[in-house]
């Protein structure tokens, strides 16, 4: 890529995952090598996942953090490998092997106190000038947002989980 | 799908089209067959048609409308590719071979005349239950927004274009 930027997918609004996977595809699309790191999102194997295959060896999909949701009651162990995560994104940022670099769910590791919003910051600044760095999840903290180039808020307009339909094989998950 | 619904993706921020993209990746993780119809997105080809053979015959992008932008000068041409794009949208919504019908940009294609809102309310009317049926474009009709079970409205923070960063090959196209 000739210029990188640092894009930021917020908001309590569905999208924000699916964008990052968007922009993967079309990347891997021209022929760039994509990775997107997952925090806090060991659930699944999801579409996402179960897909990636396919597009390797140009997209690799890394999934942290515990099976189910971030455990409030204890959150050491979230805390660890979030941790754990984040010295891996560094490592990936700066290895040269990718063009575009997702970092999901990154803005709800810091919500939930697992790592510190001055390890994103430390990141953005480390960020190699030809790499495309994209992190999501709701609540960006304002420092992070005022250190990206781009930042879309997806506003939850109306959604179905309110009217009772669960989360769906295929779509949400 | 056991139970498809409508979802919308507006707004003036980045991630409409890309949410969309993300939504069929994973559909087709999942082994769901997507169409990606495009309205008024003639061009190219973008980093998301270069890819879809891979995932053929899963997804399917079909773009319609010319090259470049709408001629708001002279939009006979732009309105007839419109309206046979929407005759095929029809077909394909009722044809029994998606699980996933993504109409792009088709919010874009309303706010510059080229259908009218009550024929997208009719593609809505005429969803068959088990089809995903996903509407994007800035604008949404507020009466496409009463129609559908999920809205996200994609807002924009801060945007790379005004600081001069054309749009970039692999992210934006």
């Amino acid at each position: 890529m000739e210029r990188g930027c640092v894009q930021v997918y917020t908001g309590n609004g569905k999208g924000k995952t699916t964008a990052a996977l968007g922009l993967a595809l079309r990347a891997v699309g021209r022929g760039f090598k994509v990775c997107i790191l997952q925090f806090i999102k060991g659930g699944g194997p999801y579409g996402e996942h179960l897909i990636a295959d396919k597009l390797a060896p140009q997209l690799t999909i890394i999934q942290t953090g515990k099976p189910g949701w971030v455990n409030t009651q204890d959150i050491a162990e979230d805390r660890r490998l979030a941790q754990e995560a984040f010295e891996q994104a560094k490592e990936l940022l700066v290895s040269g092997g990718y063009d575009l670099l997702v970092l999901d769910e990154i803005n709800g590791a810091v919500g939930f106190g697992l790592i510190d919003v001055e390890q994103v910051l430390e990141l953005i600044r480390l960020r190699p000038e030809r790499v495309e760095l994209v992190l999501t999840g709701r609540n960006a903290d304002e420092r992070v947002i005022e250190a990206a180039d781009l930042v879309t808020e997806m506003r939850e307009i109306k959604h179905y989980y309110k009217a009772g339909v669960p989360a769906r094989t295929g779509i949400e998950m």
